[in-house]
């Protein structure tokens, strides 16, 4: 007998900005899988059972989920933001793609979510107004090299650049290189915003130009956007700037 | 006396897909501006006035919702989606940086929602699982020679591709171009999703390889994914098939 999966967003963090979808998901399963953080972020119930893990035993954590759905339970699999962003739906499809015939036959429930870089953008203006990317700059995932040569690509395409998973205590140089090799395409005086908690009480937006920006503002938990050349800044009297990217380009097809 | 301008996303249709900080928003104002289609998501109360627009006037509906905010109003101005993602939000803050002094005073509050890419890839399994782009197909907003350099450059550099606008009755061919130009860069078998009102009742999600995607099963309301050569499927017995994007991608540098 198999039993249902349900791989859930909670959003950027405040309970206001989850879906009601992921609310009835977490109601209805029993056992869940998640960074301690992310489960914190959930009131569950006495009878529902709470497995945390470390936030790097991706892969470890969905065979665990997956064997016991597998059994029949109801379990739920939890990430920060969407769980189909740089999280948890694809360590489930992961595990299942490697692991027994049997787990094809669970069913899987994704519920989408605010991702990171959606909650930044609301609380900036409208910098992902119009073509974006979102690149995760851990070479834990990919070879460094790959990364680069990815930025420059996009930087050249004249996407708005999202970038996850910025900084870390063991990757403590890799954004201020990133910022160093987009100097070399990007205006001086493009737009970056360092979003860390959107939406959140300890929330922190900062805008700086690109010529400037100083990659020792973000940690962990903030979401980078460097903008394109055509993204503007508005000042505002007694207010935040807003950052935008036109939705239009001009040229000889319109 | 300044109102306040709430720009809010309706997420994919359903209402369990839109967020409890969207529906506050909603409740707390007086007038709404927006797509009708997007209006009839709301439950307005007998009190809440609207004013429902063609879904082409964007900048005329921003303007005049700031008009209304600057008097002192309530306004809420209305997006399917997310409204940062090729939507309103781009809209007012680009009426803003054209228009009088006395819009830059007004509070504008952005709430996040699902934008279209989650919802389809919810559904999908986890094609959005590595580094990705979203980028519109009309070329009513910008010269069909910049789409298709971004298009090659980011196929180049290996991304997952989500098309917003894919194709319009005034659209017809570009797809199905977009279609034939990454089949020069990417695999014959590079997973293309179509998915359809994902979330809604009339839900539609197709899977098919690059090789025989077909434009015509696009429409208006269609958000195409089109993996990267990383992107894998999972068939399973009695269901849909799994399409995920591994987080990881081997190398010199793990």
């Amino acid at each position: 007998m198999s039993g249902i999966l349900y791989i859930v967003g909670t959003g950027p963090g405040s309970p206001e900005q989850m879906t009601p979808e992921a609310v009835q998901a977490v109601e209805a399963a029993s056992e869940f899988f998640g960074y301690g953080p992310y489960l914190d972020r959930l009131a569950l119930r006495a009878d529902q059972r709470r497995i945390a893990s470390d936030n790097r035993e991706e892969l470890d954590r969905a065979q665990a989920a997956l064997t016991r759905a597998a059994t029949g339970e109801k379990v739920c699999v939890v990430s920060g933001g969407d769980p189909g962003v740089f999280a948890m739906a694809a360590a489930v499809c992961e595990a299942i793609d490697k692991g027994p015939e049997a787990w094809r036959e669970i069913e899987i429930v994704v519920t989408p979510g605010v991702t990171a870089m959606l909650a930044v953008a609301a609380r900036s203006g409208a910098p992902l107004g119009h073509d974006f990317c979102a690149i995760s700059l851990s070479d834990n995932l990919k070879p460094w090299d790959i990364i680069t040569r990815r930025l420059r690509l996009v930087a050249e395409a004249g996407l708005v650049i999202a970038l996850y998973n910025p900084i870390s205590k063991a990757r403590p140089w890799q954004l201020g290189e990133a910022f160093s090799l987009l100097r070399d395409i990007l205006p001086a005086t493009t737009p970056v915003i360092f979003g860390r908690a959107a939406g959140r009480p300890d929330e922190n937006i900062r805008v700086m130009p690109l010529e400037t920006a100083d990659a020792a503002v973000a940690d962990m938990a903030t979401c980078v956007i460097i903008g394109s050349p055509e993204t503007r800044v508005i000042a505002r009297p007694g207010r935040a700037d807003l950052v935008y990217t036109p939705r239009f380009i001009a040229g000889d097809k319109r």
